[in-house]
């Protein structure tokens, strides 16, 4: 178990463990099954959305693991936790068995009280199980992908319109930059506001390419950056892209950090 | 064993490894009696400078070891360096005892040659042993000091004046950043200039600073940076330590590294 966050507002909890490939399922297994025990969704209310009591467990390559691994381990799970659970499944990210299900927010809009009453329609049908949600634990998203990254950039400025603009500028869905997911906050007890943002593709855009649009962006409207906030881990191979983008180094390797070299013969 | 860098002109041998401390002192002992028997400072040539057939042997605090525990290893090695192979020794960096032997190139000035012809002089006088150089094997350097990073930034110009200028504008001896050594060179093959640093502490002076005093000095002489090079490793907190600074983000933590929390574990 390597992170565990919850929070009263989401009224959700989040659980990061790593695993040998063998084992990951069966750690997934379990811990569905205490929510499953534990949660009724029915009477469960949060500020996020979700459709299941265990509502989206991605499995997500390691090191040097190949993607293909955690696409097979994530059908073997959902398998498992329709038959052995009886929650309906939806694949998603690099799992997913439907084009239009590669992204979680499609997968689960509306949430449990929209899906339970529109399961039977054949565009929601899950990819395993039947057309019906498990009573208190609803459905679940299973996927395959590669680590995300939370990333903030907070601008001095209290004008939430700045950063709500900049946002749109730069998501992938209005046409900015490939793989970025953005979101202009308030920070209003720092008179400040965020671009916050998901970098669900940080080998496409990372966080040094983000981090200069967004300071261009704000200084063309006079705002200046404040500071930036990576939020939980990323991947080292993140931080090295970081290096080499900064200092333009483009040969720079991840086995030049040193730490790295020494633990991977271990 | 994590690095063997050898070639023909320096005709120098570096070999890096990892050990546990209570091993590294037999390790670095093993290293040195192979040395001793196969090296004749008498008849050897090579351009890099050298007073011993061991001639420099740093203890380097990897992950969160304590330096007082590579200064203590120091002195271990340096005595039995003496009693066991009859080295004189010089203790610099950490393990430094006189503070005039702090810095490696001033225990080494002049090299095996100069040293056997002048080691009675009182300034002179080993730190272990007795003031004689080992005939074949001359005397060696002993240290503690936290990881060196070699750090070069090439420019687009073919004028190695623009590259000696700004490592002297740089460097610490004449005045420029902290703990950093900086050179001129060509690469007259690539039509480039080179400034060439060795960053003795980057804990104080970072790689993306130097990086961005290099880029504006080059700019004000009307040249443009090509690429840097980091050469060999980096510790993990000087990546970490460029991420920061690149992106405005002091609060990020190395364990904020998804494989550093994983291996840390293990």
């Amino acid at each position: 178990m390597i992170d565990v966050q919850a929070d009263a507002a989401h009224n959700r909890m989040v659980v990061t463990f790593v695993a040998e490939p063998a084992l990951a399922v069966d750690a997934a297994m379990a811990g569905a099954a205490v929510a499953t025990a534990r949660i009724d969704l029915r009477r469960h209310q949060g500020e996020h959305p979700r459709m299941g009591a265990t509502d989206v467990v991605p499995f997500v390559p390691f090191a040097d693991l190949p993607m293909r691994v955690c696409i097979d381990l994530a059908h073997d799970f959902g398998a498992r936790l329709w038959t052995q659970l009886r929650i309906p499944v939806y694949y998603y990210g690099d799992a997913a068995r439907r084009p239009e299900r590669r992204e979680l927010e499609k997968v689960r809009r509306g949430g449990f009280e929209d899906l339970a009453g529109h399961i039977d329609d054949p565009d929601r049908a899950p990819d395993e199980g039947s057309s019906e949600v498990h009573p208190s634990a609803g459905a679940t998203a299973v996927g395959a992908r590669i680590p995300l990254i939370a990333y903030n950039v907070n601008l001095k400025t209290t004008d939430l319109q700045v950063a709500k603009e900049i946002a749109k500028t730069i998501r992938a869905s209005s046409g900015g930059l490939p793989n970025v997911k953005a979101l202009g906050f308030e920070l209003a007890d720092r008179g400040l506001v965020q671009v916050s943002m998901n970098l669900t593709d940080f080998r496409v855009t990372n966080i040094w390419k983000v981090f200069n649009v967004i300071r261009d962006e704000a200084r063309r409207r006079g705002v200046e950056v404040e500071a930036s906030e990576i939020v939980g881990t990323i991947p080292l191979a993140a931080a090295v892209g970081v290096v080499k983008d900064a200092v333009v180094e483009p040969a720079f390797r991840m086995d030049q950090i040193l730490e790295k070299r020494v633990w991977a013969e271990e």
